[in-house]
């Protein structure tokens, strides 16, 4: 009776599971369910309207999630409970909640629900961006020792910004609250009973530093006053790397989920990071994206080398023993479907109908006969801000050399090749900063789905382009640090890479760059280069004051 | 037994008449054709693939047009052909064909009809881009003295970059033919048997001066040796201003037309310029904008002043005895269009159909209740290149600040905002150079039907905007031309400016600019203004990169 290990992956809109054979890797069953709430952005489940670039999500969500997918897999496959010995969970981040001493969300409180500031702040939530950019003033002007690790620049998406905007915005729920803490260790501790923190979210998303622990308390009242003790209270919790065993799975939970009671519960991580030994990358060199909604880029590295403009180096971030950097693009497929559904005429919807395919495939089938440049267009991909190498939540969209013969299936191949540039920006800044990027695997929902969009990205990137071997990629990278948490022993496995070589898996095809096409985007690229700077730093900061005078309007 | 007059307006898709009592003004009849062959942009009638930017049309369809216009208005409104004292015609330019000596347009012969260069090249025939840039480096070279009353710059859609695409790309046509001319001489060389050149066309088209004449030979041979005695062979003609009577019509055409044989004839004029008495304006300091697929400013003075980047000043080119300015934007209504037709999601067409109106008006009353600035967008209104004040054909559109929140109406009230501009910019750089504008006209079909647009103008150019009285704006202009060159004796008028103050027509209505609004359009248009220069005053050329990449694609 070969041992199983179950992987759930918390995305965006759903959460999926995967159940594998942890010697074969075999997915002998998977499972997904949609958010009822999914992404709370208008108004909260009891009316109170939303301000702009807000975007919250339900904790409940996450609880129904879990109790429906763990028994769907053992039921789909006839699994034996006993033969499971570990499960693992992956999730966005940094998506974060107000919590009491027992693990209770403070918005599951009567008297909490009508208030914003108690339900979960989800990765995309980019209303703390005043908060971000006061916090890099003040931390630059500290000279704070982090904050080279981080490129330079703090996120409003990460932790500190949005807990700051809780203080700000809603004492009352930052008096009342106990723990601040990242939905992807909540579900562990919802599942174990215990409380820990994991590496990759402590790191990446509230500068933790495996030498230098968080940021010290001074700093915290630097920014405010009002945050005195904040270290104490919020930061200062034993952070353990992924893979380790968090820890059983309780009796009451078991009962819900139908698991053996002890079943071996992996260190929370995130949904981008847990897909690197996923597609059995376990050294320096090669770079590994997960294009989705966003985009996020994963290298390992043998030294803490300051990159600006990246999201985070963190020892022992994504695989023990290496320093993990990442960057990442705000939006990709985000992107792709706004323009689909903004932007694309009746006239392609009912020939989309009439050919009976999606409104996607319709333009791609057009977009694809396109040669690079002969649209004329040019795009910067900053429709939800820059993440990397800019880390700047007000930048936005633009779009260059229209015309009236410009056609729609143009405009969307303009956005994904614009998308393949940002990318490749991040490369060519970790390459300027002496990190070799010498190959390139995909992963994620667009890697999948859309050839098109590799084939741009092999040619804009000129690198060959490796896929996710399988379609349950995250949930799948979740099943492998499950069966390291359950050890080799119990039919896991000792160690990450020992996992990673064994059950890391890349599809058959490769796409390979053109190179008459790669020789067309090094010029459509440095293009993008020029306006990138342009736009991005500082030469003209329209975007920022037109977005200032959309707030204001 | 009150005096009639007849005006037709050729204008890009159609031609238009007009039968108005000559002491009233009172509009007795109107009749619309469209032409058969519209704008041939992609094949020829006889299936010969067109390259991209050009845009011929069929001398024939401006026939057809006469023989259905003039009899419909006669007989609608039963008007006795003795009544009718006078006909005059306007028409789009540079508008120009090839003819024979007897005035046969070189497409109607047999051996041309399969050749694209025997047709009329539109005014919005954009693929002689290069022979205008290298022209104007030439005159640039040899200080030409009529250089600057044309802001500095030739546009590609004028006459002498047509001329020279067809003696380079077609010799056997440039051999063959006899005349060059602009269809608004060769309808009324058609009406009347007499060949005659208007000071319009002439000047703002052909660089004719009134003291100066045409450019002279060697500048034409210094263009290209081939060109010799190019002067001689199409342009040293007479040339007769706006108003003056150029013949009476021909027996023949008066039996087709159904009017007396004699009837006075106008001199050519174009459809933007026929438009001044239309409006009532008879001296300088108030400007008139055509606003219909493109944009058409003009304004008289009293001084020859070189304001660079207009399209021309020209003395007797609008009123006798006035210097006439123009300048223009390449598109406006064609801009609207080509978003409603490409960028508009099927839900609004559903939205559209199910409330009973066109995707314009739903746009509109979306767009309507957004405050300026809201969006967060701004564009420049280079779709179709921009004519003033860059005149650069190879410009192309841009649009900055989209986010994922984006929405269609958004990007429409945008792109109408920046059509505003860019009449701002032009008005900015007449007051630049001592050119007062304090009042503002505006005809056409935008300004007819498109009240959101106009209140947005008044507000961006903080001027109160009066309309045309006449919704017949041009063909209502060419029939008091036609009145004038029937003159006093015979019912009509003995010049221009008592023809205007007797039947020149405002509507009672003023758009009048709301004092916030017009703040925040200051603002927005200073952030016009500086991406306005940064890509058309050679900053940065990617725009003329990106294009040429199109074409080599």
């Amino acid at each position: 009776m070969a041992a199983c290990a179950i992987g759930i992956d918390y995305g965006t809109l759903s959460a999926r599971a995967v159940l594998i054979d942890t010697s074969t890797g075999e997915e002998l069953a998977s499972s997904e369910y949609a958010y009822p709430h999914a992404v709370i952005d208008a108004r909260l489940p009891g009316g109170a309207v939303l301000p702009p670039d807000w975007a919250l999500q339900h904790p409940r969500d996450y609880l129904e999630a879990l109790e429906h997918v763990v028994p769907d897999v053992l039921r789909q496959s006839d699994t034996d409970p006993g033969r499971v010995v570990g499960i693992g969970t992956d999730f966005t981040g940094c998506t974060v909640l107000p919590v009491k001493a027992d693990g209770t969300p403070l918005c599951f409180l009567p008297e909490f629900e009508n208030n914003p500031h108690a339900y979960v702040k989800l990765w995309k939530h980019h209303a703390a961006q005043d908060k971000a950019s006061r916090l890099n003033e003040i931390a630059a002007a500290r000279r704070e020792p982090w904050l080279s690790y981080y490129g330079g620049k703090i996120s409003s998406e990460w932790n500190i910004p949005k807990l700051w905007q809780v203080l700000d915005e809603a004492p009352e729920v930052y008096a009342a609250m106990d723990r601040w803490i990242e939905a992807a260790d909540w579900i562990v501790w919802q599942l174990t009973g215990t409380e820990t923190r994991n590496a990759c979210t402590a790191g990446y998303k509230a500068m933790y530093n495996k030498n230098a622990g968080f940021p010290a308390n001074d700093f915290y009242k630097a920014l405010d006053p009002r945050f005195g003790g904040v270290a104490e209270r919020f930061f200062n919790l034993p952070v353990i790397p992924p893979g380790t065993k968090a820890g059983g799975v309780t009796p009451d939970m078991a009962a819900k989920l139908g698991l053996k009671p002890g079943t071996a519960v992996a260190a929370g991580i995130l949904d981008a990071h847990v897909c690197v030994p996923a597609v059995g990358i376990g050294a320096p060199g090669t770079m590994l994206e997960v294009i989705g909604t966003s985009g996020c880029h994963m290298l390992m590295g043998t030294e803490e080398i300051a990159v600006p403009g990246i999201c985070g180096v963190v020892a022992d971030g994504i695989l023990p023993g290496f320093y993990g950097y990442e960057a990442g693009q705000c939006c990709v497929g985000d992107h792709f479907a706004w323009f689909v559904e903004n932007c694309v005429p009746a006239a392609y919807a009912r020939e989309a109908e009439e050919k009976g395919e999606t409104l996607h495939a319709l333009l791609r089938e057009k977009a694809e006969k396109l040669r690079p440049g002969e649209s004329g267009l040019l795009a910067l991909d900053w429709w939800n801000g820059n993440r990397s190498v800019l880390v700047d939540a007000d930048l936005s969209g633009a779009l260059l050399g229209l015309t009236l013969r410009t056609k729609p299936e143009e405009i969307y191949r303009a956005l994904i090749e614009a998308t393949a540039y940002g990318t490749r920006e991040i490369i060519e800044n970790y390459r300027a900063h002496g990190i070799a990027v010498d190959a390139f695997v995909a992963a994620g929902g667009i890697s999948q789905k859309d050839p098109m969009a590799m084939q741009i990205y092999a040619d804009v990137l000129n690198l060959p382009i490796g896929l996710a071997g399988s379609e349950n990629g995250p949930a799948y990278g979740s099943a492998i640090f499950a069966a390291v948490a359950a050890g080799e022993e119990a039919g896991g496995y000792g160690d990450i890479f020992s996992a990673a070589r064994a059950l890391g898996r890349r599809k058959e095809s490769v796409y390979r760059p053109s190179p008459e096409n790669a020789a067309a985007y090094d010029t459509l690229y440095a293009e993008y280069k020029v306006l990138h700077d342009y736009f991005g730093r500082g030469a003209n900061d329209v975007m920022k004051r037109l977005k200032g005078k959309r707030a204001l309007a």
